[in-house]
Order: structure tokens, then C-alpha cells, then sequence
């Protein structure tokens, strides 16, 4: 028997209608990609959303098509996104500081029929249209005064575009399993990947990421999405942000320490987002100009770990609450916020920023699990790491075009990364499961090894790498950079780390190079490194034979 | 083209799955039927609601199949509604409080196969029993201790009925949209009505009920819902408390103002819920004791319009932030929340209060529009009274057997109120539009009159209706009962309410009488009162014709 509750799909533009129709008036500010600072209300971007769903129409898009853009935070770039939505196209955001080859890659796997761009990436998209043969037309999102003479495929200013349709539309309506977005991971290896994203999932997802233990947004917040929208469907700020109607402060192109401080300061923005490095940048500026943060309460850092240091001067220095979280392009891409719960909210100094350094809980609608690598599911200790899976309805199933069967028997996800859980529910990430050294049949840490190796005062970065080994499978085999004019020897770096670790954890092996390969993110290419090492023969492999 | 993110329905009982791992151990405290208080934790409810499930399925129990539930907030009676979800049955809040020929009425048409009930209503379902031919076992929320002697048809004490199964028991999934709970409204016409629940309402009217700018609880908070859960869904505490991971402490049945300040006090409860009279009691009991409510952060008063002293009362002398809601069975209930948006959050005072008055907005979620008799849209002035119409994945969209469109062509559902919508989308109720007096095609509101009129010192309860004018359609008729041992005139009211309402609303007429008819749950019976005076001959009719 089903219930008797109203069909009411659960669509993306139904989020800015609320905005528009709830908080109309809230100001949507932007540094534009011009210049100037440009403010605008919910209640107007929703009016040109529908003109952009419109003139979509017009040029012929259709339900399913996918328009790419490629475009900082900015107001123009939030309507690209709900007239995309609004008539059941799916908004796919390419990340611009992916190398050309991988752009070119992406969008041709893609069959983008649109590039919809930002004036600053006119000069990349020259240079590659030709390799982009599903385009159809180039929007720049500026106005005639700003649109840049151009070899683009119909190139027009996204300004005069939207103003030859009269903005008399009515968004679509649709099953809300409807595909809404679109986002390639940028993984160390591999083809890139397309995660496609429903109405349903964005929805959910936002509800998620709005309660009270997740980001906590509500109206009277002034929120400022430094994350690009680009990367990971921009945490879902461009949706749980006009969900509970707080005012949204966009940086467009400038993410510097300096530009993001005096958007802070002006708007008085009290919860904002990004990666360690960007708050790197920040906390720097903020130690050369001796300013503060009165106005900010809450800042949530993910992307990768957050720094210790990082947590503890934003909260003892400047007063601004830390919030570690941890997610990924296939999950919406959050999956676990630290927020205090009862068992850990009295805890202060070091004991709180133990914690802290954890990735935190999950809201209800993502389920976790660790198992070892035979599926068997392993204690949450909150000291056992096992391969962390993942279940819920903002949870991929499986990747845009590929045929291949991405979840286990019950149904989760094997996120990649290697964590432990601990007795409240509390993840950390120890590791990728690809990097771990297994040993015997024991995992160790290969993040544990670099953290402790750059606590050396020579030592600059640090790589740890599994290599074969006759007896126990692999050994640990350390990679370092000394820090520039610095010298150490192995034995220098090995007695620094003996007794901070398991005895067994020990790197075999210390080899010195001059540089560690990265991608184009900053990761390091630990495939790279494998491959150079693939016939390093550890000393105690000889012991053993 | 769909998106590729994972099935996972909206299943209550994953709500449950959620408390029961990442806040296992979260005190769930109630005052038991019997007596004492009892303490048991997230993690131990899900054990034991999988008992019941099982012991559901081996009664014979299956998915559809109703199952009553007539008992207060207690941990079993949670239990109880969990297991009944997780194999899909549905679990049916019968309203004690009722005329027990409405509960007859009620179960009947409900076709309930079972009865879980407390001790406390024993002695009333044994004098109806025999009137309820669908039911085919009771089980009292008791162990066998407290089992009373009892002639109903194979009743069983809960504890003895649970015990008879291991627990080894999975859940049961299914589509989001099956059925999972009903209630019955108990309107003051026709017969009652049966609001049937799906399992995706629920859950996403949880999300919705839990936001920052909604209850904003979370995990840290300490939840006492004093609303029953058979009003109303219970306001949703059963499903966003657990979701959540909040604290919760429940009052079974002694709701008077010394108890539940008990719990308050003990507690350290920081929110709670119940309608205008329980706290009423709840303040005169602070007044006589001179206690205070140090731990009480926030009160979400609903049901009935919030009086404005009660909020003053609260806030200025207790510091407790009052939360005015209004809702309906029909919304799973809560349509809107009386949080501060920016634009009224510097307010103080008096300026404040007046907006407290107000019902507040909804959340993402739930659409409103008011409108004419004739279906127009009206503005939202904050003057401008219609008929409040709502719409939202968590409303009704018809009644269990009713073979009746209860929609209008945009699929919005009326609720039978009259309000006014602000500027800023702030909701405040001005009447039922069955009780507005339609005069000469302007609305008049007779909760206004009423309001005004037992402002009047010697005024204990004032009821306005309209009745028939041969010009002007209908005119108001002001309804008096004055308080013991007073004496006023027609003139004295009158004069009293003249210049403080626009002269067209002065009622035609006062007379006096000894008491006004009531219902069940104490609303003024209007309906009675219309009977009544269906033929009164207003002076002002005489001289129209």
C-alpha cells in the first residue's frame, strides 16, 4: 500500500525558487571576473536562470544534453546552472586548471554540445577548440563591452545572449532521477572518470550538508564559497546555500589571501569553505597585516587533511570554529563533517584538537563501513584502517559511459581511501588504499610515514612507496627531498623516526632525489614513483633469499 | 537521460539505523506509565523494534496491515512505531483524547488488525472493544509484572510479547512511497480523516522539520517532546530527534507543569515542543515554585496561536527563545516556523513580539500561496487575507477511502485557513475559512473579534459567527459568556471594541449565554453555534429590508 502524499519531485530549480520566493531580496555578491564588485538578489537570478533555460531552448538544447562551463563563482555562473537544470540539461563543470590534453579528453568523453566560459579562459579554449569538435557554440560570461574579439565557434557575450529571449518560461518539470550535473574526477590514475549526478542526489544532498551538525547554514549567515564550483560540485554551496536562504558572497577569480580577507571583512561573511592551501594563504596575509576575523564564526576545511597548525590558529588566534571535512566527486561530494557531538564537545586545548584531526561523522544519508581487502568488515577502534565504502543516495552506482560494476554486495562504494572509524563514529583517513604497504598481510600508513619524515628540520617533502620484498610481499621504501643546501644521510632520517613509530613500521630503505613528481591538483604521482622504483631491491630482500 | 547516483530509498527505519550507530549510546529517558524512569539509549531501541518487526511477522502482520498504536511518548512506544515500519506495516496514532464512539469510528475505517496500547487506556478499550471487530490481538506496553487482569482478545504484556523472539531479524526495503503511518484529523465537522504517511514524506519532512531556520537540533541537543505522538505525527520528533542523534527525553503520561519542569530541570533538556495550554501549566507552576529554566534554550509552541504574553513570558523573564509554528495534520505537520530571517533579527521589544505573532515561513519544502474564493493569487502585503493553500512532497494529497480530489489544478492542498503572507513570506492565520464572515464580498476575521472582545475585563470567552443579512451576505454576531458574577450590556462590548477595528467589522449584535459548546480537543464548536443561531434576526436586518 503506498501512502498518500503529493508527487512533488525533488528538482534542483526548486531550490531557487524557494531563494526567490522566501528570501528574494537576499544580496548574491560577486568580485567579477571584470573587476568590479557586482551585487544581485536571489529573486533576480532566478529571473535570468529562466532567461538562460529559455534561450538554452532556443539554441536548441534538449533534456539529458550536457552544457559545459568553465567559469570561477560568480552570480552569472549560478544562473548558468539553474537554467541548465531548469530544463533538464545537465550542467558539466570542467576544472580549468586540469591540463589541455585532460580538458579536451573530458568534454569530448562528455559529447558537450555548449562551452559555457569565463573572459580568463578565452586563451586556453583557443587553443584547443579545434580538438572540441562536439561544441556547438562558446557563451562567454561577460558583456558586449567585455567580450574579446575571438576565433570561437559562435562566440557571443552570455549578456547579449540572455537578452534576445524575454524571460516569459516555465522551468520543466521531471523525474527528479533525472541527470543534473556532471564532474570528472581527477584521479592519479587512470582515464578521468564522469560522476553524474541527479536532481534527487543535489537535493538530498544539500539537505544533508544544511543540518544543524553538518555546515549549520541558515538565513542569517553570510556564506562565501571560496571552493570552486568546479571542483566536486562545489561542496553543494551553489545548492544548500539558496536552500536556507543566506546571502551568498562569491570571489570570482581571485582566491589570494588578501582578496578573500576583504571580502570577509566587507561583507561580513560568517561561514565560508576551501581547501588548506587557500586558508594557507590567508592565515599568511593575516600575519602580515596583523588583521583579524571578527566577523567569521565557522570555516570548514576538506580536500585533503587539514593541517593541525592550520585548526589551531584559526580557532586560538582568530576565534573561527574549524570544520574538518572530508568527501569526494563520487559522493556529492561530502561525506563526513567534524562537528562535535556530546561524547567530544567539553574537550579543550590538544584533546579537542585530536579530534579535530579526524574527518568526522557522516549526516543520516551517508552510510560508512571498513573492511579489510577481502570484504570482511573490521572494528570501529578507532585504530583498525580498513578500505572505507560508502552507501547513500548522493553515492555514485557508476561512472558516465563506463561499464563496469563500481559497488560490493550490499551496495557501497570503495571510496579508495584507507581509514579508521572510531567508537563514536568518527572517521580519519590514514591512507589510499592504493599507497598502503602491505606487509605480511598488515597494512601500514604510508601517510603516517611522510607526516612523520617532513617532521625532519632537513627534510623538505617525503614519499612513501610499497616495493616488493621476497618474505613479507612489500616493505616500505622512503623517498625524500632534503630542503634546499640541507644534507642528511639515511641513517640521520631513520634514527629520527625509530621509536615514533611500530618497529615493523620502519621504512627498508632511504633513497634521496632531487624532485617528486605531482599532478596537476598538487597530489603526488605515486604511480610515477612505483614505476621508477618498480626493480629497487631493498637491502633486507637480499637478507631474505 | 537519468543520473547514475545510488538507489537508496527514504526509509523511516534507516532513521533508527542512523541513531542506533552513530549515536549509540544517547540517553533516550522517559517517565514510564508505571512510574519510574526509565533510561535506555539509540542503539538498544533498534535492537528491540527488531524484535518487534519480528514478532509482527509471526502475529501475521504484513506490509499494508495497520497497527494502533494508543499510548503516550515512551521509549517502547517508539519501539513499537520502528518495528511496525520496518516490515512495512503502518503504524496508526489513535488519539486517546477522542469521544470514544470517534475512536470506534476510527479504527474501524482504519481496519486496524492489532492494538498496542498503555496501561492508562486498558479500562477504555475494554468498554469498546467489542465495537472493534478488526482487531485481533491487544498488547499492552507493559511487562508482566504490571500486566493487568484484562478481558480484551488476546492481550499480551509488550515485554512477554518481544521476548518470545530472538531479535535475529533484518529489515524489510522497499519503494520510499509505501504507506508507514496514519492519522486521523479530528476537524470540528464530518467525519474524521485519514492522513496516510509515506515512508519518503517522512523522512524528507524530517530533514525539513531539523534545519538551522526549522527546530535546528542536532546532536548536542537535549529533546523533550511534550506534543504526543499521536498529534499530529508528533511533530515529527520521532524521526528528526534520531536523526539527528539529539538526546531524548520523553514524558510519558504526566504532562503538568511539576513534571515536566522535573524533566527539564534533570535533563538539561535545551528544546522542547507542546501546544499553548501544557505550557501554561508549565509557567504558573515556575510562577508558584519561583524555579527558572537555566538549560531550556529554545520552545516550539504549535497547535493553536501562541498567546503573546506566553512568548514575553518565556523570553523576557526565563530567556528561553520561543519558535511559533503551524502546521496541520495534512502536512506530516509542519508548514511553517517562526525563526528570524536578517531582515527582522536586529528586532527587540515590542517590534520583535509583533513578528513572534506571526506563524512564520516554511521551510525548502513546503510552497504556500494564499488566494480568493475564486483561486486568484493575492499579495503578500501582510494585509491581504485568503485562503492559505500549500504544496510539497510532504502534504496530503487525499483521504484513506476518500475517493475525493482534495487538489486544486496547481496541486496545492487548502488548508482551511485564512492568513496573511508578508513581504518577507512571514505566514500569520487570521481564521478558518469556514468561520470568516463574508460581508458584502470583504472578509472579516472572527478570530480578530474574538481576540478583541475578551480583552473586555468582564469577558471570560467570546465566539463571533456570521450570520445571514439580507444585504450584506452575513454579518459578525458576537457571542459573550462573561466571567462568574459579572454584569455587562450589549453597549458596554461594544463600546469597548469601537476604534479599535475598522467600523464595517463591528459585530451587529452581542448576545449573552452561559456556555459556548467546545470539542473534544477544545476548540469552539462553530458549527453548533451556527445551528443555533441559523435563524437570529440581527436589527441591522430589519432595517435592510
Amino acid at each position: 500500500m503506498l501512502g498518500l502524499m503529493q508527487d512533488w519531485p525533488l528538482l534542483c530549480h526548486r531550490i531557487i525558487d524557494h531563494a526567490a520566493t522566501y528570501h528574494a531580496e537576499r544580496p548574491v555578491v560577486t568580485r567579477s571576473v571584470e573587476g568590479p564588485i557586482v551585487t544581485t538578489t536571489y529573486a533576480r537570478i532566478r529571473e535570468r536562470a529562466l532567461k538562460v533555460a529559455q534561450r538554452l531552448e532556443k539554441d536548441g538544447i534538449k533534456a539529458g544534453d550536457r552544457v559545459a562551463t568553465m567559469a570561477w563563482n560568480t552570480w552569472r555562473h549560478l544562473e548558468t546552472w539553474y537554467g541548465i537544470l531548469g530544463i533538464g540539461a545537465v550542467y558539466h563543470t570542467v576544472n580549468p586548471r586540469l591540463f589541455p590534453d585532460q580538458i579536451v579528453w573530458i568534454v569530448n568523453h562528455a559529447e558537450d554540445r555548449m562551452m559555457i566560459a569565463d573572459l580568463t579562459f578565452v586563451p586556453l579554449l583557443e587553443k584547443i577548440a579545434g580538438r572540441l569538435p562536439t561544441i556547438e557554440r562558446y557563451v562567454i560570461l561577460t558583456d558586449a563591452a567585455h567580450m574579446p574579439k575571438t576565433t570561437l565557434k559562435n562566440a557571443v557575450a552570455y549578456e547579449d545572449w540572455i537578452a534576445e529571449v524575454d524571460g516569459d518560461f516555465a522551468w520543466k518539470s521531471f523525474d527528479e532521477n533525472t541527470a543534473a550535473g556532471m564532474c570528472y574526477t581527477s584521479g592519479t590514475t587512470g582515464e578521468p572518470k564522469g560522476v553524474l549526478y541527479s536532481h534527487r542526489s543535489n537535493v538530498l544532498h544539500a539537505f544533508m550538508a544544511a543540518l544543524p551538525d553538518s555546515k549549520g547554514i541558515k538565513s542569517r549567515d553570510v556564506v562565501l564559497p571560496v571552493v570552486p564550483f568546479f571542483h566536486a560540485n562545489g561542496w553543494s554551496l551553489a545548492f544548500s546555500t539558496p536552500m536556507v536562504g543566506a546571502a551568498l558572497i562569491m570571489p570570482g577569480p581571485k582566491l589570494d589571501g588578501a582578496s578573500i580577507y576583504e571580502l570577509l571583512n566587507t561583507y561580513k561573511v560568517t561561514f565560508t569553505a576551501a581547501v588548506p592551501t587557500v586558508w594557507l594563504m590567508l592565515l599568511q596575509d593575516l600575519e602580515k597585516t596583523g588583521a583579524d576575523l571578527p566577523y567569521l564564526e565557522r570555516v570548514v576545511i576538506g580536500g585533503s587533511a587539514c593541517p593541525r597548525a592550520m585548526t589551531k590558529t584559526f580557532q586560538d588566534k582568530y576565534g573561527v570554529e574549524v570544520i574538518h571535512a572530508w568527501g569526494m566527486t563520487e559522493m556529492s561530494p561530502l561525506g563526513s563533517l567534524c562537528t562535535m557531538k556530546p561524547e567530544y564537545a567539553a574537550l579543550t586545548g590538544e584533546a579537542r584538537l585530536d579530534v579535530q584531526m579526524k574527518q568526522g561523522h557522516p549526516p543520516f544519508g551517508v552510510e560508512m563501513k571498513i573492511t579489510d581487502d577481502a570484504g570482511k568488515t573490521l572494528p570501529w577502534d578507532g585504530k583498525t584502517f580498513g578500505r572505507l565504502k560508502v552507501r547513500g543516495p548522493a553515492v555514485a552506482k557508476a561512472y558516465f559511459k563506463l561499464d563496469q560494476d563500481i559497488l560490493d554486495d550490499d551496495g557501497f562504494f570503495d571510496t579508495g581511501d584507507v581509514a579508521t572509524i572510531d567508537p563514536y563514529g568518527y572517521m580519519q583517513v590514514t591512507d589510499r588504499s592504493k599507497d598502503v604497504i602491505k606487509s605480511g598481510g598488515e597494512w601500514i600508513s604510508s601517510i603516517d610515514l611522510e607526516n612523520l619524515a617532513v617532521g625532519h628540520p632537513k627534510v623538505a617533502e617525503a614519499a612513501v612507496i610499497g616495493v616488493h620484498h621476497p618474505k613479507w610481499d612489500e616493505r616500505p621504501l622512503l623517498v625524500i627531498v632534503l630542503k634546499k643546501g640541507e644534507q642528511a644521510s639515511k641513517e640521520d632520517i631513520l634514527g629520527f623516526m625509530q621509536g615514533r613509530i611500530a618497529k615493523w613500521w620502519m621504512p627498508d630503505d632511504v633513497v634521496f632525489v632531487d624532485e617528486i613528481p605531482h599532478t596537476a591538483t598538487g597530489k603526488i604521482q605515486k604511480t610515477v614513483l612505483r614505476d621508477r622504483f618498480r626493480d629497487y631491491r631493498l637491502p633486507t630482500a637480499e637478507a631474505a633469499e
